[in-house]
């Protein structure tokens, strides 16, 4: 029997697991990533933890996918990394044929995400689907056919950085009025956290249960205060539901998915996103153009990525 | 060798071609579309017109593929239609095998214009295009890997509704703020005409060049006089080229595809429209999404459709 290594480069975390065909995981290493040793010990803990998963192995390993937290030239089989050192325009495909002798194909995070929701998690049974994850910034991917798009530059499922209005902030990309700024789970922070300045009194639950500190507001805790029926996270939360509305419907004006999944730490709202956002759908909807994408939260939680890297790998078998 | 007939069926012109394998029309017959007569009018010209065309060619006609000029079911094969009467839920395909003997295939006038392009058009050598027609509406098609997309509910590459602002106006499909509402060539028209009643004075030259009535303002007539340099026909010309040039970053964002195509009425407006166009998209990308998608001009011009019909007929040969 034949298996593959599925492999997650985050920024956090990283994950070594081992998988069949069927997308079981039959074994898994995981560590806290150590951002200051730098692509040097990354490489080491990637070769020792795989080595030792193949070593175990009851079926032989073919091949090998990779998911890169960072942007990944797909073309040129290249990543690079603007946080961490080492990693720019590092041939890590190559590096794995090199090292643990397997051929290797490598996306970046969020495409890796949407194939493994689209082969082994929400997206089962679909033809096409567009996962956009939602957490610090927003990230997504495009599997049309049962194949990612990667597009002419490696940029297609850039969602976070649709532009969504003349009046929006400006984005860390550099760009202004991107989805990211209006409902990733920093602008939801960043929005709730002025609101507290301005007006504390409707915020009061919100600012408690962020250790009475109104910097220490997040996402969570605004979502938390909304769920309590606080008319100040209330606000907040439907405002990035709208936002998230207007991309989802753009998202559907264009490629009118079979489904459209929700993962990344803001989707673990689950309910109290669904409900609104699917509210201002419905509003902003239109009969002539009656559409039946469906909105569905992702099933592989934070493992998307790595599930995916393992789908990847099947890719080469 | 070998031929197909690709049939334009269109609300105010109908053609129908015979085209060889490489996409070289052989032979064309082509009339004014009789709303008034309706569907019966129509699939007789069809019928007599096409058997002509088949008796006289001196290849064999393996398959028609059919351009229809309104909402098509693309996996029932079926079309309907708004505007002219016994159209809605006919099943045009199976009326071709019967009365011309002709395997059919059908699609709206958005999507063969797409294929047309991708095929024989502004589209050869690439692996993906987005098509977006500009006329009284906007329409639009996306081809992925040389294969259309039609999504989940026939609706995909709907450009013309995305929904661009909150503070748009209502559009002619119901919703409010689409982007056909801020640079279809009606809407162009409708800002010059009410700019035209607020201050005549900046409109004066195309006033003049709409037989010197406010109300006779076309797309056309701005675009002549805002190349004269008239103010009031740069401004708006230059706002619709803004509004576009957003909704085509957008479509970079999800699809980066390797080519935007520029089709209808309002892109004969060439450089006119290209200029600001650009201009817009340069002040809008971002050094971190540098993309390489290029913008190009429809080179079929009313007629990617009708070659984009013929690659229909092709698929099933």
């Amino acid at each position: 029997m034949a298996g593959v290594l599925g492999i997650d480069v985050g920024g956090s975390n990283f994950r070594i697991g081992l998988f069949d065909q069927e997308g079981h995981r039959l074994d898994l290493s995981e560590g806290k990533t150590d951002s200051s040793g730098g692509r040097d010990w990354m490489l080491s803990e990637i070769r020792q933890r795989s080595l030792s998963l193949i070593e175990k192995a009851e079926l032989q390993v073919k091949a090998c996918g990779i998911s890169f937290g960072g942007p990944v030239d797909y073309d040129q089989q290249q990543v690079s990394s603007m946080h961490v050192s080492g990693w720019q325009g590092f041939k890590l495909a190559r590096w794995v044929k090199e090292h643990l002798n397997l051929d290797c194909l490598v996306d970046n995070d969020a495409n890796a995400g949407a194939l493994g929701e689209f082969r082994y998690g929400a997206g089962r049974g679909t033809h096409s689907i567009v996962y956009i994850t939602i957490s610090t910034g927003i990230g997504g991917g495009v599997v049309c056919e049962g194949k990612l798009l990667h597009g002419r530059d490696s940029l297609a499922g850039e969602l976070g950085h649709i532009p969504m209005s003349v009046a929006g902030a400006v984005c860390s990309c550099g760009g202004q009025g991107c989805l990211e700024t209006f409902c990733s789970g920093t602008a939801i922070a960043l929005r709730g956290r002025g609101l507290a300045k301005r007006k504390p009194a409707v915020l009061a639950r919100t600012i408690e249960l962020s250790s009475g500190d109104p910097d220490k507001i997040t996402a969570e805790t605004l979502f938390q205060a909304a769920t309590e029926g606080e008319k100040g996270a209330v606000f907040i939360v439907r405002e990035a539901a709208q936002w998230l509305a207007r991309g989802l419907l753009m998202v559907i004006r264009i490629l009118n998915p079979d489904r459209i999944i929700l993962g990344g730490g803001v989707a673990l709202a689950g309910k109290r996103l669904l409900d609104p956002l699917h509210e201002y759908l419905d509003i902003l909807s239109i009969p002539m153009l009656q559409y039946s994408t469906e909105i569905a939260l992702a099933e592989l939680g934070n493992y998307s990525p790595l599930y995916g890297a393992a789908a990847l790998g099947w890719e080469l078998v």
